[in-house]
């Protein structure tokens, strides 16, 4: 078998044996096929697609290029979530307690993050003790004791598409429908996921900007995922402005807490309660998606889903206490408020603009580098289609400096008014089931 | 300028800029643009094409990526031809003495050939003495002289072409039109060449199979070369069987000793006054290309062009007296006759198959080290839509070994002869001189 001839195969159109694309991988993973022939079949890729069978195939082929985690040993369905990524997206904090509450074996492999605010580890270590140094078999005993659990990353999971990311990323095959499913697919099923759920976000702050590209590369995962024997559901859900209130480590922690009581903002709690539903039912704890959501409400009103919250960063080293006393968070230094300019109603937040404002605060990193400060961010106190009065609060920060002009300058840029009334923009767009 | 936007506006649809081109290819020639991302720009132009300006800028850009040959010191306008390559072609051989005879200036740069045959060094050096280590000032006041002198390729001529042939070979990116046109025209350029004449083969033999890949190829190399100031013409002429009967080095020789008194197979002789009366007409040498030909038509009959040849290969310390004894060319130890199994009309004749009949025989090179025996090779005795009877001659080998079954095999599954009567291939499917 020679690369070259699997690249014209693909290059004319012509799809790609079982046999083929295990032979691509692990050449590409082992280095004897370079990167100029891998670059090259991307961009056939990107013009000719995959089928379906071929996407399961790379999918599985790039599982098997490195180590896979063995959840075997915990009792029950283990559901993943994941979120193709946005701006002050609190779920994962939220769902991870919150179908604990109704006994969904929730076995979190998490890592820090790039970008607007940390990963889940970072916002979990705004809470003082907690820790995800915890070796595997502790990890196993304390899901299969509370439920819940979260670990640090580690093994050499997915080599195959760590290297390929990195090149497709500079030879512009980043947005290849095919290779982005397989890519988030292949990452989720080697950490142990039995049965996956996806948020693929949509609009101006996602990376899929347009709905039928969201739709096509949700509709691309369920498939490979019910084609290599993972159930698999997914929700379109808007990102036109950020989710929820919080942009930032310990404000988004707290927003997490209102929201597991049923008192957090509306569109988080409404996506969580979505995404939740299909993670208890795909784990086999409810007999269809209504009933799951009807549980879920009931573990927000009866306590439950906090109390499980308390147990889980307990359990971890974390001070439990939070939970009833947000105050022992980080807080920052200075409270500012963004004041409107004019009377209006709020038409437009650029959801990319608006994080990386919180970032420049302190709140995300911009390099592996950085240092994140936990206690910083910005505080929505408007969303889109609200009304607003000149000298009423748009966004509050809260920051470790006074030196905020820039940050203050981007929010007025990116979060715009109107004159006319605004309808409040749709949050799921669409749910893709099977 | 990052080359990665440059991708994805070509992956886009999009026209690349002059400057953009530059930075393309003077980055990929000093490796700051790595492999990688040209391949994947590659692929991109082989779905999304190039405009006409994009594969001027791609010529030149290629040309003066590396050393040009300076020609200005020779007399009179200094047209080239290329043939994209076919089995038997010893047009090269008979054009360089056919127009020099009417005082168009031929100053050649040739190379050793890989392939059924050796190139048109290999086929000179059949004559003893000749030889092209000559040096520039030398080469160029022959053709002054003589107006014809080939010289061995020296310099280092378009290396962006080199490396990205290389590249494109291993990355199934090879058969787009703009890049195997950008690649020949730059090839030509650099060598020195004020006009160009192309001779593209189409059918079985051909890199081009079709007509119109053919036609295509042809358009675009005579818009490249009128685009950037050279006066191009092209030829689209039959490969769909050897041109001429020899296929071997001193046997083509003989051919073209045999051609230029007008005394060498038909379709050869014809496809040399075509491409002849092209190299004439841009040389400024013919009011038309119908006076051209008529110049070329004298010139075989009157002996000027055979004297031409002497000359040539004199002034180059070659034996000149060949052209009246070629007898003296080196000789092959056996003869051995291929005699038809059964009667009928010559239907088809596999010009790659029988090309490698010959270079088993030993009359080309399979790799760069191969040595070649210049006196072995294939003599055809008949072609297609001629009659045989059973017991005649197909083919005459020439071979220095008595262990010819193989070849012979090759020989017979690849000239097949129908019961039906056969037409005569079309040697000249088109021209193009604008």
């Amino acid at each position: 078998m020679r690369m070259v001839d699997l690249i014209e195969k693909k290059r004319d159109g012509h799809v790609l044996t079982t046999e083929e694309i295990n032979f691509i991988v692990d050449g590409f993973t082992n280095g004897s096929i370079p990167d100029y022939q891998m670059s090259a079949l991307s961009m056939a890729i990107f013009f000719k697609g995959m089928t379906e069978q071929e996407r399961a195939d790379l999918t599985m082929a790039m599982v098997n290029s490195g180590d896979t985690i063995d959840l075997a040993d915990i009792e029950g369905i283990k559901v993943d979530k994941h979120s193709t990524g946005g701006v002050g997206d609190t779920t994962t904090l939220v769902l991870g307690p919150l179908v604990a509450a109704v006994d969904v074996p929730v076995a979190k492999m998490s890592g820090r993050g790039l970008g607007h605010t940390g990963g889940t580890i970072d916002k979990l270590e705004a809470i003082e003790g907690f820790h995800v140094e915890i070796d595997n078999q502790e990890f196993i005993d304390l899901v299969n004791k509370n439920k819940i659990a979260v670990i640090g990353q580690s093994g050499n999971l997915t080599p195959a598409d760590k290297k390929l990311y990195a090149l497709r990323d500079v030879t512009a095959t980043v947005d290849s429908i095919p290779l982005i499913a397989s890519s988030i697919m292949s990452k989720k099923i080697a950490a142990g996921a039995d049965a996956i759920v996806l948020d693929v976000k949509t609009g101006a702050g996602a990376f899929m900007k347009s709905f039928d590209d969201a739709k096509e590369l949700a509709g691309a995962m369920v498939r490979i995922g019910n084609n290599v024997g993972r159930n698999t559901m997914a929700v379109i859900s808007d990102m036109s402005q950020p989710l929820g209130y919080a942009i930032g480590n310990a404000l988004e922690v707290q927003e997490a807490i209102d929201t597991l009581q049923g008192k957090g903002p509306k569109d988080l709690e409404e996506l969580c309660l979505v995404l939740g539903s299909q993670m208890v039912f795909l784990a086999g704890k409810a007999e269809s998606l209504e009933d799951a959501r009807e549980k879920l409400i009931e573990v927000m009103n009866n306590g439950k889903a906090l109390e499980k919250f308390k147990v889980f960063l307990e359990a971890q080293g974390g001070d439990g206490s939070i939970v009833h006393d947000p105050s022992k968070l980080p807080q920052a230094k200075y409270v500012i408020e963004v004041e409107a300019k004019e009377d209006g109603y709020v038409s437009e937040i650029v959801a990319d603009e608006i994080g990386t404002a919180a970032m420049i605060l302190g709140a995300g990193r911009a390099t592996k580098e950085s240092e994140i400060d936990l206690a910083v961010g910005l505080m929505l106190r408007k969303k889109v289609g609200d009304k607003v009065a000149k000298g009423e609060s748009l966004v509050t920060m809260y920051t470790n400096t006074e030196d905020v002009e820039k940050v203050k300058e981007i929010i007025y840029a990116n979060m715009k008014i109107s004159k006319e009334e605004v309808a409040e923009p749709v949050l799921v767009h669409g749910v893709i089931t099977e």
